[in-house]
């Protein structure tokens, strides 16, 4: 390396379109917003599983791997990074709390959209401002925002998980569509009826939209 | 979705195994790992072109797409999200905010090994601690430790960017190698000597690596 002081940082980088034209597709964000348990991480999981079918890359941000590794909570970074550290970094639920996790994931998405994969993301996020700002970030036809449109009747019937009951009980604070605002996005580019059609036949809905577009062959 | 109150969330998930099958080839990190311009961006973009010319499916995550994104600094921050969020939330110098930084990188690479890619990061990385924590959060054999070992009157001799200038002028705090640290890995799993050799000899060392251990076919 001693002769090479001047020459230029990464000028044999791989472009994302070559990396797209290895995958013999473009990379783009899938954004799925909507109330807890309305369906948004089954129908991304299923869309997942119909493109990975047809030989496209792909991949899922959820909680599931998200909350555990890169957006983890002040509990989980306590132990390994003391406590200033998980007090100033970890991700609560507070205003700004919810934003930093929306515009990290959303950043995340960037990359792995770059990286020529079809990313699939499925949060709440509720504010209308978060999403546009990842929106924003991107290439314009990147971001693909797909509302999973079920009444709030419909996803608290379900409550999986008991998160509705817990907040209608006041143990949980700040729950979207209880005590805390769901902004439903103006114009999405996808809306999904996830209060009547099965989650399969939402997920062909977006299978179609992609086909559509150009996004998959 | 009105009968699927019970069905068990991502059932339908596509597996880390199956993602490497459309791939052909199984994720990992190779974590370059250095003293400022010892040539760790240099190697890992070449790296990666040549994987990417076999047809290998990569990423590089480094200085240019991450702290535009990701771990964006307080200034970039605060245009945006303003100053409350640009002080909780920026990635600055301090030793909390390096680790934090090196944490969120290594969170993002293992997203990257999951979804199958081999997946290359630059960064000086300069605490063993911080790697140490990065490599026990993967399973044995995804985190390949890469010492990019020049000596540092060689990189303060490259200086591309005039930051040793700087940071011998006080002019920047904390600098690697003059006023904070670098711990070299002590068990690292390849170490390229960058004081004699040039980038695409010690780029092939690291294509050799990976062929012996199975990374690449």
């Amino acid at each position: 390396m001693a002769n090479e002081t001047n020459v230029t940082w990464h000028e044999h980088s791989v472009s994302r379109k070559e990396r797209e034209q290895l995958n013999k597709h473009p990379g783009c964000v899938i954004w799925f917003t909507g109330l807890s348990a309305c369906g948004k991480s089954t129908i991304a999981n299923l869309v997942d599983h119909k493109l990975h079918s047809r030989g496209i890359h792909t991949y899922v941000l959820d909680g599931d791997n998200i909350r555990m590794g890169l957006n983890a909570g002040p509990g989980m970074l306590k132990e390994r990074h003391g406590e200033e550290f998980a007090k100033r970094f970890g991700i609560g639920f507070s205003a700004i709390d919810r934003e930093e996790n929306i515009r990290r994931i959303g950043a995340v998405a960037k990359l792995f959209s770059e990286a020529g994969l079809v990313t699939l993301t499925a949060f709440i996020s509720p504010y209308r401002r978060d999403r546009d700002a990842v929106r924003a970030s991107m290439p314009a036809g990147d971001f693909i925002e797909v509302l999973v449109d079920a009444p709030l009747e419909v996803c608290e019937k379900r409550d999986p998980k008991g998160l509705y009951k817990k907040a209608r009980a006041g143990e949980l604070k700040g729950f979207t569509g209880i005590d805390d605002p769901y902004e439903a996005p103006e114009k999405p580019e996808l809306v999904l009826d996830a209060g009547k059609k099965t989650a399969d036949a939402l997920a062909d809905e977006v299978i179609a939209y992609l086909a559509k577009h150009g996004k998959i062959r």
